[in-house]
């Protein structure tokens, strides 16, 4: 299991509009391995709807409303940590990932349809997944699987009030 | 490079809310080598917006809109095909995706928030990514790379206009 400290930081997200997508972004995370997400925008719900998720399915995944992005990744630098900026312009996952994999503390900065042109060069790595459009949920989902080699899919989340039972076919959960 | 048959079947797809996150779901498709999507829904915005993306990015994905789900499934058996069901109550992905690799002819199957319980016992297979909750979007793209073994990472899409240069900062991009 990877001791590693990742957070993501969500940028260009437009209140009510990306809410759902945001959120999609930010159980991504949780479920692969990130300990919380920073949201570059006001706007509650998305922290409403991820703490609902932590507080049955465990973990401490933390959720922090309403950043300033510029900030959060000079004081992320400050800390000794690497920023990893997802976009299909970057260099090919495959490519790439060996370079980011011994660095301990990641800052993974996911954009919205429009990202600042700033935001390229205050990045130490820039890292498409395929180089083709898609999804930026998608985008992460690899990045953190390739990252982890795996590792994730053993993960546990202490303090859980349900957990799955995996079956071939049916749902099977338990209470704990 | 995988010369397997691979279409999505998305369900529970409600117009218009759901329209963003089914678009991604496609384009996550797309990306990752599947060859089409069948919407089991009437909504005409996710076919045009993945006809706009295919046609100035190159390759034949086809997404055909308004199809009955239990006759796609059907169909798709009675010509050979297996059909996986991505959700977070079957096998954990890893534990499951060996017995998967040998399928020629695969309809994953893609629910949103409410599937009908019929599904899991019309799937061969009923496959978890994780067990956690996150989202259909990653998912997806878990499923589509573990089966491909990251060969979808050097796909070729014919006929694009448009292609990225990978770049370490910055966007680069060549008319074709």
């Amino acid at each position: 299991m990877t001791e590693k400290e990742i957070a993501i930081l969500r940028i260009g997200h437009r209140p009510e509009r990306d809410q759902r997508v945001t959120t999609h972004v930010a159980l991504t995370g949780r479920a692969l391995g990130a300990s919380g997400m920073y949201l570059a925008a006001d706007d509650k719900g998305v922290a409403e709807s991820v703490k609902d998720v932590a507080d049955r399915w465990g973990g401490t995944f933390f959720c922090e409303n309403n950043v300033k992005w510029r900030s959060c990744i000079k004081d992320w630098k400050a800390a000794g940590g690497k920023v990893v900026h997802l976009t299909m312009y970057g260099i090919n996952l495959p490519d790439i990932i060996g370079e980011i994999r011994p660095c301990e503390k990641l800052l993974v900065v996911v954009g919205a349809e429009k990202v600042p042109g700033e935001m390229y060069g205050l990045a130490d790595f820039n890292v498409a997944v395929t180089g083709q459009p898609h999804s930026e949920i998608s985008s992460l989902a690899l990045f953190l699987d390739h990252l982890a080699e795996g590792d994730e899919f053993k993960r546990e989340f202490p303090g859980a009030k349900i957990r799955i039972v995996p079956s071939k076919a049916g749902k099977h959960t338990e209470e704990l």
